[in-house]
């Protein structure tokens, strides 16, 4: 659990960052053929094989042959994000309808035993354990990546960082089904934000269907189609086409292109409707609506003399998404913290969910502590009733006339409305904050949104309680519509919790009244102005939470932002490789730093900047130098001309090496074992964990054992060389200079200089998704920056020329998210999976 | 007018270029300082000067202490975007008010001489043609720039370039005054586009108030706040907050930044707030309504059995869009290709309005023509009638009840309700591809909806005419409703010609009115579909006509933009310069290229690529050496030391000349020729039209003249030199090596691989607004990319590996847009004014 255990960790994301992004495939194409060619090897039942170019028209598969031509005649992106869009619509529809089964059957029972209250209790109860226990136990059999609501890890993906086994099937399995069970516990949980990774899931496996095959292979378009998959997620839950989209963009990128924009937008119209016409199929409505339709009066929806009611529920709803965002990441921490707790969880990973739903549930009860609170609806019923454009009061008394449906449960004998709806808020509120700290998939969209419509409401209510007849001067008496209060709340605490504008958008697409949208307008950037100046979003302290590698937002007032210049934040004392620099050096460098990839420059003396070469790359260097095959041969070669062994070579030994293949074109070396008669020795930099097959020699294998914490080498084949032997032999290998010839040299494509403003660096670490980049002069490296570095700047943890970095009002912000010194991730992304190869974000190639 | 002329302008726009984003501004602190101190030394009653570093927060004039510290404390983005909003509100509301006004007083005259019909349409005409003359000459009198929608000109500017004079009071001042005064004349064009413009204009002037000093001086920054004012521009003009962010945003840009998408939404809140908030004081509303009410049923606004309708009025929006585009391209250049014509009105610049206003006004004559297409009725009230809620037909024949208020105008006694609507979309659709081609600033977006909701209308009425009773199966009878097709058809069309979706949102916000979401969705989706395969945006095309430096847009369908590399359209044969070149080496690579700037290599044997010396730079550095300063120091130091006078100098002449102030920290060369007494030498990089007061040797007067075509240099003092020693002197100072020691040398920050796709280098291009860029191989210069070769392949007009480049269906395309082989612009954009320099936007620095 401890330290090597988590190094080991480290080190493998650190491998997977650096064979995301460093890897400059120059032989991805040639590759490709290859594969290519071994499948088809494999179909030989196919005589009309062609080896011919594939750019993407031409079909090799029979049974898709004229599909694919068809589908390359109307562009395959059309085809492919309608087929996106219809899928999106199913699942959607079919997962609302088991979700809407599983919630009818807590009622169903709770009906049942109304003759014995704790029965009854332990019933409704029960239920919610029961599913909350399948969901969380499903997603950690299935797959743990499942779990939370993936807007974060989306987040973290398309900055470029490779996360393993978060878009495979596996993961749309378990998200799914749990996230349906989650739903239907009654917990307060949402759909929306799981929806985006689901989305996504789609378009990754929807992009391997045999038909796509070749299109989006290339790494360039697969992240464009996962960015506008996440666009689509949202959208087609909520049938908020509009506001989902923007939505999805707000809260999963920084930059955004316009194109996948459009995409979405394709995409999610065509799953909004399939999602609504399946609804009208289905005989729920006679046609096309919106969601929660609102009645109010279109005339005079409101007093413009509202609009100072409206802002100060704007900048409570923000001072209340700040206390959101900071509970629930004080939850979260707690339970990190609680050693005992912490490890009993980990065995036990049902006991922590059991418990909050235990415990939620329990207040929920509808006959217990729950009838002060309508426990008894769910989320949506809830939100209908909250919408309901007539007002409950009349002078602080219940009105009694017939209301919609369940907004009975609202009057309660003992407590005023105002009672009901405050308890609903305040319980709901911390509930909410608790319940998506379980490790099932969730949401946190649907209940804030519900919260922010109680607070509304009671604001509201409040309101109609105190101008009975409305605020208007003129001629006609308008009353206040406290229903739009709480559209405009809805928004507002929603806004706030996850720093974006679109939930007016989305709110309003869900009401299908347009009216109030400037009250919603301006309460969302009032609480928007107030949130995002005390608390990250919701989305960005899970990023902090679960340590993932991601750039924080830079924030309104980080005006320094563009004073800092690259030379105040740079790491000065950079180590490097030269082109004459010997096996030894490259050892030493090895041992001494971890980089993910170290600079070549020319000489020492000049300091020109080449290119980067990953570690991996300079580990096989190594190992390929002291290896046993090499060993033999030199001993062979030694027995052949005993004279000439002690002779400097000259000859890079890839080079002399007959039996090794090594694809130059492609800067990839291989080497044929089967030739060989030998265990895998050069396949170290695709694979680190191989390194217990390899027979390494003495050196090498403490180089790797230091430096990658790697399983111990377990092979003691070596033994039967005498060890001293083996010592001198490498000892006058390591003397030998570098040959970098079949080495793959990752230019330096960006290039910063002292003067580079740091926001114009955290711009292009963003837009092209970097980890480091070198700092030059005239050629000449003279600093790094890596994300380490602007990070620290960003958060202002970093006073530079007495310029504190951090805004005005971020103290409590820092205070609070100071507790990231330990910079240990538990990402396990390791080399990709061969199918994902191609997929892995590189650098810019 | 012909190749000198516009070969010099070609090499003022590569200058400005050159100048914009090339200059690696290392010393732009210092200049600052240097300004802001002489700019504090005018002020001389201010006793309290400080020259402390200045870092936004601290302030230097007295009257502004205490409020710039108010505003540090808020957040002076908040403050300022704040203050954005308000004046866009202002500006807004205060020309609709002149609009509204100026087409009152058409109808005020038509009203008054109804006694004569020929003084009637005298009158008529005569009144729309003054005010375009008007507007006309007030545009090109005041500022050119003005001309135009400006969203192709932003569009060019936020990708990097600098537009001369675009962002000036003078044109912030033409443009609102022409724009009212060209909507006031009953012309069908828009405000809607211009305001785009308009809110960049706001937000540069504000920008440069006395309390924003210091704030947005920082490229970054600036450009950062443009994007933003950008988005704000339609909102505040159709009080449609979402939908003109997102509107501004798709037409704009390539690639966004959510942060500034939140900013535009603050300050469009704020905009449409006051705009709409000024019209409930101004009386003319109860409360904040949508401007183009609608009041449709909501509880079935369409049947699902509408949709095909729905999607064929999409399909044909499409078709019209791309025909509107096509349209209004071919009249531009017809008239650009007629040469008579064009030297004519290039004299008479207010003929070619006065023709066109003349044709359109004639044909809209209410009592003529205009009467079979309602003529009468302006854009808005056109508008209003075209969505009424009622249907208009009866069984084909025209119903009769009480019109609101226009709505009569559509009646015609001999044309049935059909060929109104028909006449009026039609006649309509060519007036405005016509109209939008005056030199007057215009928009296209706002008469492209009223043909659409004319067409939609159309559509709609033969609905209702072929199922009086609605196609809804069920109990109740829904009539179909023609105005729900008149709100898809304007979302559709101008979704088409724009190539937007958010015309959705727009209309949507427009109406007031959320329940025709999904149709019109589904028709903007097809009609942008059908649009973008056959034609650019309406944007794109005028970029092309005004061949603006733009990249085009990738198409949906542009596939193989992922299989072309860079080695594929990359230009080989680089021209370089070495460390070790001498002067000759330099001037015959000026003489023989044209290129902005030249790389720099560390010797011709390594390739070694070290950065890039913009030409303006070389031509200084040449300058330096043959100047005549230099040369009479030569003569003087010829005379002290007679017999020292031919070896070879190593020193630099700069070091040894002690009357050169080089600001060698700044990597700015400036020569006071105050302490020379001599004409200025060395200003030639910033200003090339000043070579004439130089006084050039004889090889550097020929290198001058032939490269850049300037004025012959008109100074002969030189005769007074024998030729023949100058030329030797010359021959001698050209052998000498370079030094490039004070010369600023730009960092190559980007260099690209030959294997990086060209959608790769696309969006790196667009991302980061680069001009050009290396392709290096280990650090060696291999080729070199410039936005011509990519624009090239983008096009299509580049066949590699037997890939044709273009997608399907752009053959019409291409066919219509290949005349422009001739890449001459006429864009005046030279050297950036004082204010402005700071501004520029630079290289990645």
């Amino acid at each position: 659990m401890a330290g090597d255990r988590s190094d080991h960790r480290v080190l493998q994301y650190e491998q997977s960052l650096m064979y995301g992004r460093y890897t400059q495939e120059l032989g991805v194409y040639a590759k490709e053929e290859a594969t290519r060619l071994k499948e088809s090897e494999k179909k030989v039942s196919q005589p009309s094989r062609t080896l011919e170019h594939d750019d993407g028209c031409c079909a090799k598969f029979g049974p898709f042959r004229w599909l694919k031509f068809l589908i390359s005649l109307i562009g395959e992106d059309w085809i492919f994000f309608f087929l996106l869009g219809l899928f999106m619509g199913l699942t959607s529809w079919a997962m609302e309808l088991g979700i809407i089964m599983l919630q009818k059957g807590q009622k169903w029972i709770y009906g049942r035993l109304d003759s014995n209250g704790f029965l009854q209790y332990l019933g409704w109860v029960g239920y919610s354990v029961a599913l909350i226990m399948f969901s969380a136990g499903f997603t950690q059999i299935v797959s743990p990546q499942a779990a939370g609501s993936g807007i974060s890890e989306m987040k973290t993906i398309l900055r470029g960082v490779l996360l393993k086994e978060y878009l495979t099937f596996r993961t749309f399995v378990a998200k799914v089904i749990s996230l349906a069970f989650a739903l239907g516990s009654g917990m307060p949980l949402g759909k929306e934000a799981p929806f985006v990774h689901i989305a996504s899931l789609c378009g990754a496996l929807l992009s391997k269907l045999p038909v796509f095959r070749g299109i989006y292979e290339n790494e360039s378009r697969y992240r464009e189609m996962l960015a506008a998959a996440c666009a689509v997620g949202v959208g087609c839950v909520l049938a908020a086409p509009v506001g989902g989209v923007l939505f999805s963009i707000e809260v999963t990128f920084t930059f955004f292109a316009v194109r996948s924009y459009w995409r979405g937008f394709f995409s999610v119209t065509i799953a909004a409707f399939f999602f609504r016409v399946l609804a009208v199929w289905y005989k729920d409505e006679e046609t096309v609506t919106a969601l929660f339709r609102t009645h109010f009066q279109v005339d005079f929806p409101f007093d413009l003399k509202e609009i100072p009611a409206f802002a100060f529920l704007g900048i409570i709803s923000g001072f209340g998404g700040a206390l959101f965002v900071y509970l629930n990441r004080r939850i979260a921490q707690f339970i990190k913290k609680q050693k005992l707790f912490n490890t009993f969880l980990m065995k036990k990973c049902l006991v922590y969910p059991v418990m909050v739903t235990f415990l939620i549930s329990s207040l929920l009860f509808p006959s217990g502590f729950g009838q002060f609170m309508a426990g008894e609806l769910t989320q949506n019923e809830a939100l209908v009733t909250l919408l309901d454009n007539r007002t409950w009061t009349k002078d602080g008394v219940a009105e009694e006339f017939d209301y919609i449906g369940n907004a009975r449960v609202w009057m309660h004998p003992q407590v005023t409305v105002f009672g009901t709806l405050a308890l609903f808020t305040i319980m709901r509120f911390w509930m909410c904050a608790l319940a998506i700290t379980m490790p099932v998939p969730y949401g946190a969209f649907m209940p804030v949104l519900v919260i922010g419509a109680g607070l509304g409401r009671l604001v509201g209510e409040c309101m109609a309680f105190w101008f009975p007849d409305g605020i208007h001067t003129g001629h006609a008496i308008y009353p206040i519509v406290p229903g739009g209060y709480a559209v405009v709340g809805a928004a507002a605490l929603s806004g706030a919790v996850s720093h974006s504008f679109s939930t007016v958008v989305m709110v309003l697409e869900l009401t299908g009244q347009i009216s109030h949208l400037l009250p919603a307008l301006i309460a969302v950037v009032l609480a928007n102005l107030v949130a995002q100046s005390l608390q990250p979003s919701i989305y960005d302290s899970i990023i902090k939470i679960k340590k993932l590698p991601y750039l924080p937002e830079l924030g309104w007032g980080q005006h320094e932002v563009y004073n800092i210049r690259v030379e105040d934040i740079m790491v000065r004392d950079v180590q490097y490789i030269t082109l004459s620099c010997s096996y030894r050096d490259l050892l030493n460098i090895l041992m001494k730093s971890r980089l993910k990839a170290l600079p070549l420059l020319k000489s020492a003396e000049s300091m020109i900047l080449l290119g980067s070469i990953e570690r991996a790359q300079l580990q096989s260097l190594l190992s390929q130098q002291l290896s046993r095959a090499r060993r033999l041969q030199c001993i062979k070669e030694r027995g052949a001309e005993e004279k000439t062994i002690l002779s400097t070579e000259s000859n890079p030994p890839s080079n002399n090496n007959s039996s090794l293949q090594t694809g130059q074109e492609e800067g990839h070396i291989q080497i044929t074992n089967e030739e060989l008669h030998l265990p895998p020795v050069v396949e170290r930099p695709t694979d680190l964990s191989n390194s217990s097959q390899d027979e390494s020699g003495v050196t090498l294998r403490s180089i790797f054992c230091a430096s990658s914490d790697a399983e111990e080498v377990q092979d003691d084949r070596d033994v039967q060389d005498p060890t001293s032997e083996i010592t001198d032999w490498e000892a006058r290998q390591l003397d030998e200079r570098v040959n970098f010839n079949n080495c793959k040299i990752n230019p330096a494509l960006i290039q910063l200089l002292e003067c580079t403003s740091l926001h114009k660096t955290y711009t292009i670490f963003s837009l092209l998704g970097l980890d480091h980049a070198y700092v030059t002069r005239i050629g000449r490296l003279i600093g790094v920056v890596s994300i380490k570095e602007l990070r620290k700047a960003i958060d202002g943890s970093m006073t530079l020329k007495g310029v504190k970095v951090a805004p005005p009002m971020a103290t409590f912000r820092n205070s609070s998210l100071s507790s990231s010194q330990n910079e240990t991730t538990y990402l396990q992304a390791v080399r990709p999976p061969e199918e994902h190869a191609n997929n892995a974000p590189k650098h810019v190639c």
